[in-house]
């Protein structure tokens, strides 16, 4: 039996229902988009009465399969207008799925703007109870306040200012066990409705956790061992153990497709200063609380996260991870490795999304607020956003906002939400996917990099199957509640899917369906994008990105819109991952 | 024979082609929604190379029929994403008419952002000049600047630094023949592209005029006659003569439906001050230079504009207007003639939509940055939109951007454009109009206002057919070139433009005809739309409309999306207009 928890952020009512059947044949990605579809408006205000927060663990959530205690947060995104799923680690997401709860809804918003208040749950009580202590805390304030309240075991979901204040560039953050991972539901803007919501934190205390019933715990335990071990063993676990995210860096600089000074070169000069072997140096230098290889969940084999110090020892910024490097770094002309942990734990701080900010701050920057290359001019702003000066609000709210504001061409944006870390001009699979995901650009829903060894990245050849067969994997991933770094034993035999299902849930099923299951995400998602009016068919890559050829692989943006519709006609090989 | 203009403002060339046989029967508005429909890529930037900037007189532009020196100027909305065609008085039209050009189309942007040049157009010679002294000057500057140069004579179109700026709330002005009205094509931020064209200003000699090829003179002159005279009899022709638009002003009070305070009531404590009566009474009592009854272009036998003096006697605006008295005033709060006279020129000499503009003051003033009522607070905003500061770049980009910059949810507008002086909720009829209208939430396009006395306006009744039958009359008259308030007599006499289309051009038309050409504009916009991703659709009345009770009527906006979208299958009887 699951769980399916209503909060009315209005009248303060909590209900619970029983999961039907077909809800339970729901989790993560998949359950967000249907119950978005079934629930939400979809031209309704994302910040208003009609849209909802929602929180849900993947299929296999509640299991001791590695990776899976990530989970997935939802609704309709304030800047992409359309549905928006990010899904994200740390050690709430276990708890959740612990208490037999399938999914988390907040619904409507407080008649009165401005609340901070505390979601408690646990295995017998929800409560809602107003935090005015909380107003306007800083992230790591704010949990260092619940840790007091509510013990070292409870697990921490929360926002900072910006998300109090609904700027549209607002994550949602999450702790690891000792506070010193803060992990980020970071893309489209759900720290807002989060905020719209006037909920500042959702605490969770799995002590009375409600064991599930497994179908087969045997057979799961054995797929469980078999996955945790194809992982370990395959080449790139080491390094990503050793050197993070950031260890495609100097790939991606070589390639040509590292976003540098807004956008406007594909190489950074200063690359080899801020990539992930020189991460994993800086960290071994300079000991103390830093880490390389640490995990950002309990029970994750890859532990991919680290601890980046400051000179002293001290702890600056848990994680620092591609994305963020580069779009606080070679995007706004920063090549120093310490400047680039401030910016990114000030972002953690103020609780907004780092690529959305550097992105933003890019495009400030290319207006002339500040000169590239300023990192205190980009530290103060990202301070702004937290004090909600006029132009920290401007910044908070993303980078189309901003490139609106200062009235800059050059916006590095599709479907209103910034390009992360791959130039889609460089790597066109990317610019395919950023254009036809419902996501938006989103260097989760469908990445290319890891086939551009095997798929000429400036090539227009093969691009658009081979986003739509990377979209697939992901909505799979995401409906599992498994980190995409999960996928090499997948690919290999995408059979073990059904393990994990048959063990955990009994279902006679084969990898066709479980590949349905993510066609089916993508459909439901497609639907809903379409009625708000957000249809891929509307938005084009930037126009810039035609016309301006990237250094040094002097490439333009050339898949044509055309081309690029004809996406979901293209069919996936049923046995292919 | 007419020309089509086409300026590439990257290459500077300038082209003049012949209008085709298919050309010569599109003017004005019908005009717009066709070149853009065939020329405008439908999802491309509005402030990109891809938009272009028109300008196009009516069908009659080049006669000498009341009202028809107005001209439409068009583009694709960086307000609303979608078709905008705003329309215009001051001296310029009918110099454009004269010279037998049938559309000026701005093309391109310049290589290199921030030029401010002078596209000059006469009879046999179209310049395109930098004049670098006239970068971020005020309108008042500019044309005065402009005069010394061309002289007394010239008609003059330009834009403030918000235009420059590329701030979506800029509009175009254009002036009078003593440059005492300035006039504005204000809506949907066109004066922002015209800024993204490099172009500050445009210029045109009338002095080696064509005269056209007037098919029947002595029908076309009888017919002129008619209207005149017609007009001239209708009762509302005094009223507006006397006391101008904002004559209205106490009937909307009584009817509760004028915006205030940011659209949280319909009644405003202070209308008597402010009202069309009290304009006529304080331009009278203080004189100088103080005028009603004023045309804002040459010809008009209404005379609706006024000139309205600072206590000295001293010019402030003109013209003061029902739209711009209600943004600035009432829903801010402000309650004196003499603060909303200012608040006005301001907008004007900055280059701003007085509608957009007071609409985003509002909402500012909602968010806490400067309160209610506080007029030095507004004016001082208004001059930092020309300052282009943070917090002037934020106003002058609009409520919606506005809005999301200051996270607030009571943001009054419909597809991206501020609800102009008719709250839908006492005006439902504006409600239906707002959301189905092509150009979104608009006052010329379909105001029901002046049915209010025959359709309930908190109905329900009606409201949809009557929307319809006013969208076809808006678009049959911008498509002519007459003002809006020429149409008593063609509502009592529909085949009155049968007469001027004979006379002008010999066409042998039923007024079925005419009406037709009224649905084919609004099928071409909606078509435009529906490729950009802004089909009505997907736009309902704000959220807070529909549960918020407007007092003192205490009504909500309650017309279903469904029975609004069942507008376009409505028929209009043949004969009417």
């Amino acid at each position: 039996m699951k769980w399916i928890i209503r909060v009315n952020t209005r009248t303060g009512e909590i209900s619970r229902q029983e999961a039907t059947e077909e809800e339970m044949r729901w989790g993560g990605r998949l359950l967000i988009s249907k119950f978005l579809l079934r629930e939400v408006p979809p031209t309704s205000d994302p910040l208003g009465r009609f849209n909802k927060f929602m929180i849900a663990p993947g299929l296999l959530g509640d299991t001791i399969v590695t990776t899976t205690g990530k989970f997935s947060v939802g609704g309709k995104s304030p800047l992409t207008q359309g549905v928006k799923e990010s899904d994200v680690g740390g050690e709430a997401g276990k708890k959740i799925a612990r208490l037999g709860i399938k999914a988390l809804v907040l619904e409507d918003i407080p008649e009165k703007a401005g609340t901070t208040k505390v979601l408690m749950i646990g295995g017998n009580q929800l409560t809602l109870s107003e935090y005015p202590e909380l107003r306007g805390k800083f992230v790591s304030e704010t949990i260092r306040f619940l840790r007091k309240r509510f013990g070292r075991e409870a697990g921490i979901i929360c926002i900072g200012p910006a998300g109090e204040m609904k700027m549209a560039g607002a994550g949602v953050a999450v702790t690891d066990l000792n506070d010193i991972q803060v992990r980020y539901a970071a893309r489209g803007g759900l720290g807002a409705v989060m905020g719209s919501k006037g909920i500042k934190a959702i605490v969770v205390d799995d002590s009375e956790a409600v064991l599930p019933h497994v179908f087969d715990d045997g057979l799961l335990r054995e797929a469980s061992k078999t996955l945790a071990q194809a992982i370990l063993d395959d080449p790139k676990t080491e390094n990503r153990h050793k050197f993070g995210t950031p260890a495609i860096l100097m790939v991606a600089n070589e390639l040509g497709l590292l976003p540098t000074r807004n956008f406007s070169a594909g190489q950074f000069e200063r690359a080899e200063a801020i990539a992930g072997e020189r991460v994993a140096e800086v960290i071994a230098e300079r000991g103390g609380e830093g880490r390389s290889g640490t995990p950002c969940l309990r029970g994750c084999v890859i532990s991919c996260s680290n601890i980046f110090p400051d000179p002293s020892g001290k702890r600056t910024v848990a994680s620092l991870q591609y994305e963020n490097i580069t779009l606080l770094g070679p995007n706004c002309g920063i090549g120093d490795l310490g400047d680039i942990a401030e910016l990114n734990h000030l972002c953690n701080e103020v609780g907004v999304d780092a690529i959305e900010t550097g992105a933003a701050i890019g495009v400030a920057m290319e207006a002339g607020v500040i000169p590239f290359g300023d990192a205190e001019g980009a530290k103060d702003l990202i301070r702004q956003i937290g004090q909600g000066t006029y132009l920290g609000r401007i910044i908070g709210n993303g980078v189309v906002v901003t490139g609106k504001v200062f009235g800059v061409r050059r916006v590095p944006a599709i479907k209103g939400q910034a390009i992360p870390g791959y130039d889609p001009r460089a790597l066109k699979g990317n610019g395919v996917t950023y254009i036809t995901s419902p996501m938006g650009a989103d260097h989760t829903a469908g990445n290319t990099f890891e086939t551009a060894r095997t798929i000429n990245p400036i090539g227009k050849e093969d691009q658009v199957r081979n986003s739509r067969r990377l979209q697939i994997r992901a909505a799979i991933l995401d409906t599992m509640g498994l980190c995409l770094f999960t996928r090499p034993p997948f690919v290999k035999n995408p059979e073990l899917f059904t393990l994990f299902l048959k063990g955990r849930y009994g279902w006679d099923i084969t990898y066709e369906d479980v590949q349905k299951i993510g066609i089916d995400v993508l459909k439901a998602e497609r639907e809903f994008n379409r009625r708000a009016g957000v249809s891929e068919e509307f938005f084009d890559i930037p126009e810039f990105m035609r016309e301006e050829v990237l250094p040094p692989r002097n490439s333009v943006f050339d898949i044509s819109m055309e081309e690029m519709q004809q996406i979901w006609k293209v069919k996936i090989p049923r046995d292919v991952f």
